[in-house]
């Protein structure tokens, strides 16, 4: 961290700036040029509170010159995480296609959509049995129920199951659950974080909606350093000026993200756009721009559902989708050997 | 609601669409015109998923008419709400300052900073206990014991207390707590909201970092479904572009929220702007505009703070604002008469 | 365009606004339902002040029911425009490569990069002679002389070239340019649409930091009514919150005009993430998601470049990043048979 | 400027990045921390390409420690600038009002309005003879005749006049203007900014939507560095994710811009909310904050107006307005003394 003092500083301020600084448990540099006082600040910055610093009177600004993170940090983990779901691996070159309904309705309907999402190379099933909605007179979900008919689904097709957790309180109903998600809304409901690392199974972390790719980090963060390295993050789109999309998909935080941390991530093009005709696109852009796995809603029976009906692909298109992915993946691999 | 059909629809799929529709529970009102046919949704439709009807095929677009939240909605309650916060009113022409540090450190800190923020004006003591933090190497805050040291507090100087919850299994420590706070982040914590709804306590709920006015509506909707008609709406800065302030801080909302709610809307400029000396201006300009009350964060000793020192008032800054505060209140209070 | 009026209007309210539509040149259809009461307004729509309508005391909103632009429509224009640029297609399946420098600062320069990317496979040759920048101290461009190099490095090597205009006043020295470029900051400088109209020639309309897609399509429109059909879209990232990537890319745009218009759309992907080791992935994105071409600045001396240096691709990362695209699209193209 | 290398570089490559900064005419001051070597730069950083410097190998980041403005920097000009139009002061203690209707529109309608908004105790009349407008199908404006009918008008008044430019070309046309506006959509119009600042007169900057308030001073920056110091910024609303007005009125851009520079700063409440009813408050506010001037559009009959008359205040509303932003004003002024 660097502190960039305010021009022809009295000698008595920076004495006084330094001693504080050193108080706080850091140590220091200094650094005198024609034009400005610089002071290096040595030790564990992962702490540091910037705006404070920046905000005594003989200070100008302050730098940060490391990152705040440190176990997802790529410099501290070169190589690729691979995260083992439910037996299936993500990360590290293993690409992985997750689909299902976004919302548990029933039994059949599971049933019917896990077999399908199946037959066309899904390698695990989604469903949401917590389903957070911007209104208190949408479905709010099966709950406990829900998870209890993914688990059959689970038992029936073998394909490991992902769904959203909404709070930390719920956690002994996922003991069984494959993969947890944390939904965009409760990226930074830190009590939760902090519960999932605790929990040890893959999380998968959505960025919320207004979050930079640095706090997407940061709230991995919170899940590694209670104990859990298992974490899958997931580009889901995030909220901009523009409303011809329901949110603006951030394609490059795939590429950006891979050269920060070592953890997978996926993409979410259902939610990042809302219209179940620009999944297919976006999908194949997901895989060509190098993501590590995609998550796609697909409904047995879209006019109908409970749920985000307009973003769900029918089977049939579903198909679809996964012949034009699997063609570019193939195509960027070659490509690159 | 309004649905839009494409140009030219056949009679069979506008026949069946009308049948669909019914089927969901709406009565439907056809009206063809020269260059669009147009179906009117006619019941409730709080519960309706646009995305969903847009998505079909014959459908061009969608459009609401009305909102889709009912208790907070001025429409439906034309005159102000006046909340009873521990013995003060705010709303309806109550205006109230709540001050006091980011987080309670000390039992003497949070004693000192309480007698002077009285002294200077304030009718209601804030203080974190929970404090939500993005890094995971942060002070954390001292939970319980956070909250009992601002009860003592109370007894001294006689001022309700505001704290944040971060989690509803924290509940039963809230039980003396005249504000509960929802912080910024967990604004669509709907499961917090829920349980919220069932305390019955005055909520002071933050406006998200990327939440519309209409979500954060939808957000005291689902508080006052469950039955706690006693939310206080709170405006601390929009995350946007502009990197010269941490956030922009939207005072268009206040008189924007005050015509489509019957709620108290107060703002925080020290979250909002993020740095003390911008907290004088913006407080002076949150009274010009209207708002229901102001909320600070005051620490008797910025640059030792735990948590937002930047952002932090000395308690001599305090009063000053204040002064300036009152001043501006009368001014626009007999301009009105 | 529908007009909702407020609750319970007055049969005179309602006569005095359809006699005041009338007035304004629409035709009304007044259907009125149990909850409201809603005008259809007939005629042509693209000049209504949907603002000042919803501000009459009687109305509560007003929603448009179809676009404002006419030319660039695609219900009016069903097939892909293809476009003629100095004799190369673009659209309609026909994808094309630019490629060339931010800025031209020498004959030797832009000749030796023209060779280069011709040999790898751009099929037209970019290169600013007038050159925005953010600040008045930074190189501002070769200007005229520019533009006499770019037209000998087109007649050495057969490439059209393409460049931008800051002025309307400049139209002369463009008269051999093959495609005239409107950078993002002058997306709304209106005069100047309306002169391009004038002119004719391919003008390629870059998308504003903080335009939506209507708005683009918007200013396609000024050109296209001022009689000029050949406008090339061009997705070049939008401004939002996020400051890992100087712009946020917005692939989803590219599926979303071809939906709206007829108009070809292209990506520039050195701008869109101001980073050079991000334009592989974006590009190979790019051709995924359907953009009829991409956009690249390539620079034979990176670390000495005038402008934009840190995105310029060396002349043997753009063979690199030309072998990726190449794959994709087969793979794409072959998936589509 | 402050360049931090990666972590343990090679000696060698510390010399070579040296020498090329030498090179590019900077000095350099080289320190070797324990964690990480920085590299600070020695004169005029002005003209900087950071990007490029960030983008080579050996470097890990690249921090500014100074503003890349000179002329319109407070550090280098610590008093207000008070600038003259047409013998009306705005800055530095001086408060002005500016009012007037979007568009001239004929010249009845500038003279009604101008003796009202004079009688009510605006200073400065504007009124626009050149109107950007998003649709080319909408009014474009009376061009040179809307300019000399405010100058009649301003014969007739006194008032200094105040109108948009919207190309460097029509230039002579503004001869007798006493202050030229530049629109929000021109702020970065470059060729026009250059133009500008050859003319001398007074020019009022809009900032952008998407713009930062740094940008906003870099343009004044190219007004300046062209010979005319006589730049009032104006803030005018920001395009962000919210809907529920037009744009989101920035009011902490006035504190943050007097501190960064000593222009004057006046606001347009018109336009940052879109709607008449909320252009009270915001006035209000926006005396409070403290800016030096407000800008309202005012019209006889709004609901005829050519122009944005959803936002237009009729004469009535107009003088209630002036009485509350009078109020405020004497209030704040009082509480300072």
């Amino acid at each position: 961290m660097i502190v960039i003092l305010k021009q022809n500083p009295q000698q008595a301020q920076v004495d006084r700036l330094v001693a504080w600084l050193n108080e706080q448990g850091y140590g220091t540099n200094v650094s005198v040029g024609k034009q400005e006082t610089i002071i290096g600040l040595i030790g564990d910055m992962s702490n540091v509170d910037m705006d404070l610093i920046r905000s005594l009177e003989v200070v100008d600004d302050v730098k940060r010159i490391s990152e705040p993170y440190k176990n997802a940090n790529r410099k501290f983990h070169t190589d690729d995480s691979v995260i083992d779901a439910g037996g299936v691996k993500i990360g590290g070159g293993h690409f992985q296609v997750i689909a299902g309904p976004c919302s548990v309705e029933s039994r059949e309907q599971v049933k019917e959509i896990a077999k399908c999402v199946k037959a066309a190379g899904a390698t695990l099933l989604r469903g949401g049995a917590f389903t957070p909605r911007t209104s208190p007179y949408s479905f709010q979900g099966l709950r406990e129920e829900g998870i209890n008919i993914l688990l059959e689904a689970k038992a029936e097709t073998g394909l490991p199951i992902v769904t959203e957790i909404m709070d930390a309180s719920h956690l002994p109903l996922f003991a069984d659950v494959d993969v947890i998600q944390v939904g965009a809304r409760n990226m930074q409901n830190f009590e939760l974080l902090r519960a999932l690392g605790e929990a040890g199974k893959p999380i998968l972390l959505k960025r919320g909606l207004a979050n930079t790719l640095q706090e997407l980090l940061m709230s991995a963060e919170y899940i590694m350093a209670s104990g859990n390295p298992n974490v899958i993050l997931c580009e889901r789109g995030i909220r901009t000026f523009e409303t011809a999309t329901r949110n603006t998909l951030d394609l490059s935080a795939v590429p950006v993200l891979h050269r920060l941390s070592h953890l997978p991530v996926i993409v979410d093009p259902s939610h990042a756009t809302g219209e179940s005709w620009l999944v297919k696109p976006t999908s194949v852009a997901s895989a060509a721009i190098g993501a590590d796995g995609i998550m796609l809603e697909v409904h047995n029976d879209p006019p109908h559902a409970l749920c985000d009906g307009a973003q769900a692909l029918t089977c049939e298109a579903f198909f679809d989708v996964m012949g034009a992915v699997t063609a570019v993946r193939s195509a960027v691999f070659s490509a690159e050997e």
